[in-house]
């Protein structure tokens, strides 16, 4: 079979053009007669990637000498528990905003391990969409105020991010180098590899230095991010490929001009998919217009059936991952960094053919 | 450069015939049009290699099913904590075995979580050893009794494993699936893939059912085992690359002829290098002989300067990873299942010619 257009919520699409350079490289790495899969993770040619992928995420993030770079496992639902475990004290409160699923999963964790203020819930609203910032109910000295930037069962994005006075943490998993936006407001922003920035099996922090140590001596060594600081991720083995393959992507996404460009590139593709959605009596956004996601575009059809022709039919086409979540239904396209222009713009003809179909 | 004997300590060599395999289905995994990086960890393609590790890894070691396979991530520096997490209740006690740098490890961390009682300590002997069975000093009751199969860095390994009353508990990074063994008589196993199962990223975990539910409801979901246990490991992304290359691994050995095959293998790898340690005066092995690791073979030589030109000329020979850890110094072979026998007599050809030469 062709190359399909892979429209998956993640584990998602990937630069072709880091794949089959990974693929050149993956019994033999660079003439040293192993494959970086065998390689030591403290030897120099391990280090040159891990070096290489930290300096490019912090370029791309514009970020200075006031954050660091981590590379951990566990993906976002392991940060749901550390961000906690480590920012939120005994006798402290945090901010959350519920926005959705992702974000409720948020709540749930820090619930178990300390006080958390529910400083806004849209997780019920209909058409679906995240707080405003004007709407957020911020509790003055909170450890800190957790968002989740773009929810991607509900196709629901941030557009603006508050200022606040406590350190602002962001769940990034769904739009990490989608677009600019400025990472130095940040206390705190973790995302999971795999829609963004890799393969599943590698999450990525990034943390104002400030708050590194403000963990408990009750928390495990391997769960304070002091440790894995201390040691610039090295502390144990990092999942030494997945971190490669995020490196072969940030340099992809630098060529492509930074988050400037890809973000250029991402407001086309989504302007174009949200257009024919909005052409159309036949498709119906589910997300509010002032908050649509550009990586998860989510919609509906006049009727389940329809929405279950839909995807029969567009598999064999060549289109994947066109299912919504399984909570929500309906559909979904993510179009992530890697989605080419072409890939969103056929996708918009076999909506056409279908309706036409159909209608 | 033609492929090189890698004696890498871990992340360590592979099967090529795995590597190979691998690299044919990088960029296309078996017509679907996508990478395996790219597919979804809920569809149908990674679900057969989830599936399938698991089926294999079960054959391997006998399991029934009063045990449970599953995948985690953060190495077994996460389950240093993982462990007394869950099975470390208020008021109780774990027994731990210290033999070496991995267990004092485990043992630093478990003290931050609960109580733990030292029922043994070999860690400063010289030559290097792990407790023997006798030597244990139980505790009645306690939560668990912990051990850790091989110890990496000194190159001593537990060839007998206790008889406990309470769960058996046992790091096996650096020698699981590496010879026959009783896995049904062990309450909790737990190994980085990165040595004996396939690359850096994710951690193998085999536990006895009836351990799974003992988790406080204090501790947060995701670290709880009960959360991926009820999941098979797919309540959050898994790290599906690493996890495939793991299925590809357990072929391999099944095709070896399981442990017993393997093991065999692994026992002449062993005694071919000791042996050549042992005819010489010139070379010196650092652990005590009823315990040296089948895996980890460590020795010094003469003179510090002459280990350190023993790696130098090896390199160009092709024999990489000879250097001993760094807080032990002298010379390490790691020589984990994916080390052909080739490499073995090849290293220990270059010992002899090293020795002719500046003995």
């Amino acid at each position: 079979m062709a190359r399909v257009y892979n429209f998956n919520p993640g584990p998602a699409v990937l630069p072709l053009e880091v794949l089959e350079e990974a693929k050149t490289q993956f019994v033999e790495y660079k003439g040293t007669g192993m494959s970086l899969l065998e390689a030591s993770h403290r030897g120099k040619d391990y280090e040159a990637v891990h070096v290489e992928a930290i300096e490019n995420l912090k370029k791309l993030m514009g970020l200075g000498d006031d954050h660091a770079i981590l590379f951990m496992t566990g993906g976002a639902s392991a940060q749901f528990a550390m961000v906690p475990m480590n920012l939120l004290g005994e006798g402290q409160v945090a901010d959350y905003a519920n926005s959705g699923a992702w974000a409720s999963k948020a709540i749930k964790e820090a619930k178990i391990i300390g006080k958390v203020n529910l400083a806004a819930d849209t997780s019920k609203d209909m058409p679906t969409r995240v707080p405003a910032v004007s709407d957020l109910k911020l509790t003055s000295g909170a450890a800190y105020v957790h968002i989740t930037s773009n929810e991607t069962i509900s196709g629901a994005q941030w557009k603006i991010f508050p200022k606040t006075q406590s350190p602002l943490v962001a769940d990034m998993s769904s739009d990490i180098l989608s677009r600019p936006f400025n990472a130095r407001d940040f206390g705190l922003i973790y995302a999971g590899a795999q829609k963004n920035l890799g393969p599943a099996g590698v999450t990525l922090v990034v943390i104002r230095k400030d708050l590194v140590a403000k963990t408990s001596e009750k928390t495990p060594l391997i769960f304070r991010y002091k440790t894995h600081f201390d040691e610039n991720s090295l502390y144990n083995t990092p999942p030494c490929f997945a971190i490669y393959i995020v490196m072969l992507v940030t340099r992809w996404v630098l060529a492509k001009g930074g988050l400037e460009g890809i973000g250029r590139i991402n407001a086309e593709k989504a302007a174009k998919l949200y257009a024919a959605i909005d052409s159309s009596s036949f498709y119906r956004g589910t997300a509010a217009k002032d908050c649509r996601s550009d990586m998860n575009v989510t919609f509906r059809l006049p009727s389940e059936a329809l929405e279950e022709l839909f995807v029969k039919e567009a598999s064999p086409q060549g289109f994947k991952g066109l299912k919504g979540h399984r909570s929500v239904g309906g559909m979904r396209a993510s179009i992530y960094n890697a989605m080419p222009v072409e890939g969103v713009r056929a996708l918009v003809e076999y909506m056409r053919d279908f309706e036409k179909k159909h209608g």
